[in-house]
């Protein structure tokens, strides 16, 4: 197909690292349209009026929304190595990792990390055990699918392999450490060595430069709050 | 393929019936399992370790859990009549609507039916916001991908057609009134005609009693909390 590929989306998130590296391993080219989130642009507006949120990927005149929904897209609509196995079990198998990690252990990260005392401790808990049933899955595989980078990957370690170092040290928490999850890290560690990984990860200083602004805003925002 | 089908799952929940709807739709026989979901059963512990819940498919000697991903599963191992389309951007676009329906517009109901003062007027305002949206999308159309009733529809279609409405009743609340979504109530009328999807309707009364009585439960167990 000769229609353009573009990816609307911002460097820094790991969702839109999602729709990139589905495009870099499949080995469509696109361009890269940088989206500023504090001002989301009309391109934006009208491809994506449900979420207005990134990644959209225009492909002609078509828009994909919802990072997981692109990678599929990706998958079906281009040649190139497949993404998704062919047995429908295994793509059953791929996609429910892809929601676990997706809808539980993603979401289980963030009050560990951004909130404080006891609730910090129970979402500690979720998110670790959470973390230990990645660990098991891995123990004897190279990828969640096999010897190569598939949907359920794709889904997860983005954020667990680069993103979320940035965000312990942004938040001064420690959740994932090495020693309890081998398994884990060596994933993650295969991960971001794919060459096609590789281009799509943000460098570590923007992200810690760029979190620790977001930080800083919400702290000023809430003793703003308070002082009312 | 001979492998035998079951599938285990609670007539009550709206989840399972995604699952049985998809089977039926497909023309598959299956043993319906019923499962007390009060004290789980080993067959359900060992077949969905990850999140202890219904609906799981077996299929031979193979597990697929998550309504979703068993919607598609169904529709990938099995002949009959597809409930994705054809084309990669109508397959990604029925799973951009099947995923808003699940993640976004059933879960903003569960605050609007079962919360109070300023939180429940806030919940109900979002929830409206994504019928709405849900209403503008079925406007021109009889289903979500057609004619024919398909993966967004079986996401969504039996709780907003039958489900809410016995919720509604339990929890003393209107949410979705005829007037202002004609087009979202006649797609649930057209879905619960359907005579597949008839024979996954659990019988109003049962529901009404069901979640009678979990709302019972709930509040006898809050008021012994507080006299704690």
């Amino acid at each position: 197909m000769a229609e353009p590929v573009k990816l609307i989306g911002s460097s820094n998130s790991p969702f839109v690292h999602r729709a990139a590296v589905a495009l870099r391993l499949k080995g469509v080219p696109y361009e890269f349209i940088r989206e500023d989130m504090s001002c989301k642009s009309e391109l934006l507006l009208k491809h994506n009026p449900i979420h207005k949120k990134v990644p959209v990927l225009l492909h002609g005149d078509r828009a994909v929304c919802e990072s997981l929904v692109i990678v599929e897209y990706v998958d079906e609509a281009f040649e190139g190595p497949p993404l998704l196995p062919a047995d429908p079990y295994d793509r059953a198998t791929a996609r429910f990792w892809a929601h676990f990690l997706d809808e539980k252990c993603l979401k289980s990260l963030w009050p560990a990390l951004w909130t404080e005392g006891e609730v910090q401790k129970a979402s500690m808990k979720e998110a670790r055990e959470n973390l230990a049933l990645v660990e098991d899955q891995l123990r004897e595989k190279r990828f969640f699918g096999g010897d190569s980078i598939g949907l359920a990957d794709v889904a997860g370690a983005g954020m667990l392999a680069h993103w979320l170092r940035v965000l312990e040290e942004v938040a001064g928490v420690s959740i994932l450490n090495d020693e309890e999850y081998p398994a884990l890290r060596r994933w993650a560690k295969e991960y971001t060595a794919n060459e096609a990984v590789k281009e799509c990860l943000p460098d570590r200083d923007q992200l810690l430069a760029h979190f620790s602004m977001i930080r800083d805003k919400c702290i000023s925002v809430a003793k703003s709050m308070l002082q009312k």
